[in-house]
């Protein structure tokens, strides 16, 4: 109810606030006697650890993760999987100042008013620190989707208004590794780091589109009516901290198009003799279930909040006051959100897939 | 699990299908003496109804429900509260050629090979026909926020290329319900009825975007860390049929927006001493919880995938086939979904309403 | 949360009151492709009918029920199946000189304190005539396990102090159906029939013990740590109107037993190769899960608080009165909670069936 | 789904195994701004320490907590409460000959076949070390019962053939925790002691009762029909380790009663003008929610299934062979059930008392 849990099959509950103990999982429903890929799961947390490049929040985390329940000898063994990662680099100090200021944006106002106390170090709670423990049980459903042989990959799409012109297909999407802002077309990515640079020297942060294109995956995932698997992934994928949007395949597009113009001819695939599509404007997902077609999805970001600029807010003793914020932030979040864009949408996956398995 | 439930608290279960016996839904976790509102029940199953116009589907549905358990000398009682609708107007035979065709971008192929078996007939169980358990399901919801005087208001803000160009601050948002297309503004609205005419004379169909908007909310609803308030009513307004997108305030144009830009300052409201924001890109959501600021959010629904052209297909059978529907259809959803849209936010600001009471 | 749903995969969702418009169930997962069987549908509710024998209440119930949805061409879809019975034979007047009394070990005061309105009429909502709802849903719940080949047989082992005396696998079950009161031994059916026309000659009531037996129960089903089959299956018990008690395998009588005495040794079957075990006293659940035995339990009822009797109480203006009771009561539940007792744990067989097969 | 999860507001998540690196339990949906009690926390995990007396196992497991989430300036925050304890005494060599047996009336077996691996160490996730999360989110939840003075008192009723006469409303209960089987008579509690000093003696192990009793719990908790009060504590209680049966109130001796000797006569309390009943069989649950009047249940437990004697089992390999267990055992788990049974049994309260805030 109190909303630290995700999933129905493959159900996880996150913890932990930026600054204090240790952050974690628990996940409860891993299917038993899947081996522990611990080089994916440091592989994952590195990608959305900060201090990765100069485009990104330079705070420490060392990430290294501890398996507190659940495996014997390497395996799952049905048991819940707990994984927690210990803070380190608290800077607590830094946010003496914002005890009692509630910074625009954050969540400090809404928390104070909801529960009458708050967690002020780092945002407490509310920090995207938090996505740490998304990832990491992203990353053991990632090990249930390879061994399905379905492939998950998201990438940056747009920063302000700097955006890919290519659709996803034409582009080799490996290629968002291998930059700092994760986008796989090279020089449209120079260009974002460019500006996030430029917004970053002043104290300013910025917006951008994550986008994930999800491959293999199987025909009947996702449940109707109310959880169909597009209005799932969207609650997860609006969940990320700063997400302020979410369409799938034709999103928003699909609006300026007619039925004869969007409508996904079926056909039959010449070299298997499958069904399939002709165009996928469904995003690969039709009444809420799966057809087999990639899914992909876009995801909005705004900047964060997190700005290096005086600005006048409001204190919990209800006075107009100025400040700057201190401590280390991320210009811009999309980078760093492309991990944990990944993470939940193999989470939802997951729990789809073995939802689904009941049907056989 | 399997989908057909929706809600924490003010638990939601629909059922039916386009031309079985009835359609209905069972809400448990109504609060108690309730006065059930029968007119405004009836003005919402009316405002969703098909033939209301020239521009939407002219099936005939009289809409008349019936109260099967949970009321009592007219108050609820706090027992599960069962409302159904029968169907009337079933012309199954309409359907009885698309028995064993897939139809482009319906989910009649995904329905197939997730259940092994499929209710041809109008859809089925597939059928926007179910939404009307859904706003059985919300004028309940209605009621129970008219009480709080939290108001939920959505309209059409554009169809096709056709959009509304001034913020809804400044329209008078009670116009939408004058006009056929449920556009704020008269003259927008025209031209919106005219495309749809001539989309509709062409046998094809269209998109469009339907902008909601909720005042009054009071501070604190919404559960972080997956449940955040506008993440469920992502997963609410992208469950409904047709629904391709969803935004939350600044939503994909925050993406082109700097943090300086976004940021919405806190300041004192001088009538009342209260805390407010100077702007709402927030949508009225931070960090997941509602903050007392208006809440809005925009949806985008794809062209109905029916359309009264000639198509190429696949049979169930694998073979190629050409196909003109016949039946009822929308040229445009969205007018039609705007009550559907209202349906689905009363159904999650009650439910995060009643749970938060448990932080008195 | 309020309690009318029960089960996670198979959840069924009950509604009516006893002298509402009708009483019905939703059963949301219901796999589809199941074969509905009507006659066993109507047998079922049959068992549980008022007025079929001399020592039950005398209500005339004709049970006709009537699917709402979720069936196509007699075939469940994997669309919520939906199945109501209307109220006929409600002679509400009877119950008019109850508006304002809280009868004793009745729901009435805790009705009242807890919603602050009561449906007065039968006990509305907290009448037993609500387990006609779980008969519905226990009736598809055995249609599905009658395809496994598990079979559940419950039946009357004790009335006030009259009891069976051998064990169960001594008796043949079957004869049960064939006297008024279901126990299978017919001469001490013949001196509990006696007693309850006894007891029911004197206008007072008594209570019974329900023994329930359930074979081929595959090994494996049951979710340790909190949801443990036999856990799952005393809260389904305990939730029947009456229950006080439950036990499984040994139960109370385990206490005064030594753990050399009550360990079920494990062993090969010679027939098959299987593994079983050589005694049964863990009642065919161990750590939680089945291990392939028998599972059988036993049910306490307590005597019904309906009598025929002049007694003390309260209104709800809390003053002292004085009351009979009229209408018709069962001078003893335990012959009509057979059916009910099989039906919950169908429900909840099921449930953990589904649940298993994500397992595979 | 998969069970490790118990509660709807207060919702608690248990994890670890006998002899992995910790045990802990997530609790989400604790209300903020509680007073964590250290010296509360601590002594609920001293009380079910193994090795306090001669009559228990002689584990040494020094339980010092450890809080990861949740707690800012010893406050909940309303984030999730993470609290574990790390293993220690782990003589994971007294193991290792079980690795390929299935020990009688234990989860070795089953375990094996659900999951197709099984920790056997110490019995890994089945093992009775996983309560100590429960007795941890239970003295939690003890906190929250404390503020509304609601208590909750388990004690040994039972051991074996030996058993208290009187009622609890006639004993000093709080004599329960002055000796080692926690039995509120003190000369029954030597002849108890005694007998399990002897069944310890000879390797054996006996079965017991424990008696709950629950004071001030206000009127209105528990969910009908099927979350009903008794029903769900019937669950709780049945899930702990051992546990074969559950009887609320007047339980299996209600069956001998008839309704005129068992109705609890509502009556006027002279002193507070309050509703009360004169007896109270009910065990202060009418309609599955509470009435006001004391709760009170017991709890069978079995013998435990780990003795020192030789036994012959079945390996994983389907052999039959001989073994005697090594290891630490207890010869009565009924003195270590009582702060097991109480901690549920606050779960349970809690969480309704949560939900009840609804109504308000």
């Amino acid at each position: 109810m109190a909303g630290n849990s995700y999933g129905k099959i493959f159900r996880i509950t996150t913890f932990g606030e930026s600054h204090g103990n240790a952050l974690g999982v628990v996940i409860d429903g891993c299917p038993s006697r899947l081996q522990f890929d611990f080089d994916l799961m440091q592989a994952e947390l590195n990608r959305r650890k900060p201090g990765q490049s100069e485009i990104v929040s330079q705070r420490k985390e060392d990430e290294n993760f501890e398996i507190l329940s659940g495996l014997f000898e390497g395996k799952t063994t049905g048991a819940p999987l707990t994984i927690i990662i210990r803070n380190t680099d608290q800077r607590t100090e830094d946010y003496d100042n914002l005890k009692n200021i509630f910074r625009p944006s954050h969540a400090d106002y809404t928390y104070e008013k909801k529960y009458g106390i708050r967690d002020y170090r780092g945002g407490g709670r509310q920090s995207a620190r938090e996505t740490v423990s998304r990832v990491m049980a992203g990353a053991v459903a990632k090990m249930i989707l390879n061994q399905e042989n379905i492939s998950i990959q998201a990438f940056v799409s747009q920063v302000h208004d700097i955006k890919t012109v290519k659709n996803y297909t034409e582009l080799d999407l490996s290629i968002a590794e291998k930059n700092a802002v994760r986008c796989p077309d090279e020089k449209i990515a120079e260009q974002m780091i460019e500006l996030i640079q430029n917004v970053k020297n002043e104290g300013d942060s910025v917006g951008g589109v994550v986008t994930c294109v999800c491959k293999n995956v199987p025909v009947g995932l996702g449940e109707p009516v109310f959880d169909k698997l597009h209005a799932e992934l969207g609650k997860a994928i609006l969940s990320i901290n700063a997400c302020k949007g979410f369409e799938i395949g034709s999103g928003f597009k699909s609006v300026e198009m007619t039925g004869s113009q969007h409508n996904d001819k079926f056909e039959i695939d010449s070299k298997n003799s499958n069904i399939q599509t002709a165009t996928n404007f469904s995003g690969g997902v039709q009444g809420g279930i799966s057809n087999g077609m990639d899914i992909f999805f876009n995801a909005a970001f705004k900047p964060p909040s997190t700005i290096k600029l005086k600005q006048l807010s409001v204190s919990d003793s209800e006075q107009v006051i100025e400040y700057i914020p201190e401590g280390r932030h991320d210009p811009c979040v999309v980078s760093r959100a492309v991990p944990i864009v990944e993470a939940m949408t193999a989470i939802v996956l997951v729990d789809f897939y073995l939802l689904n398995k009941m049907y056989k």
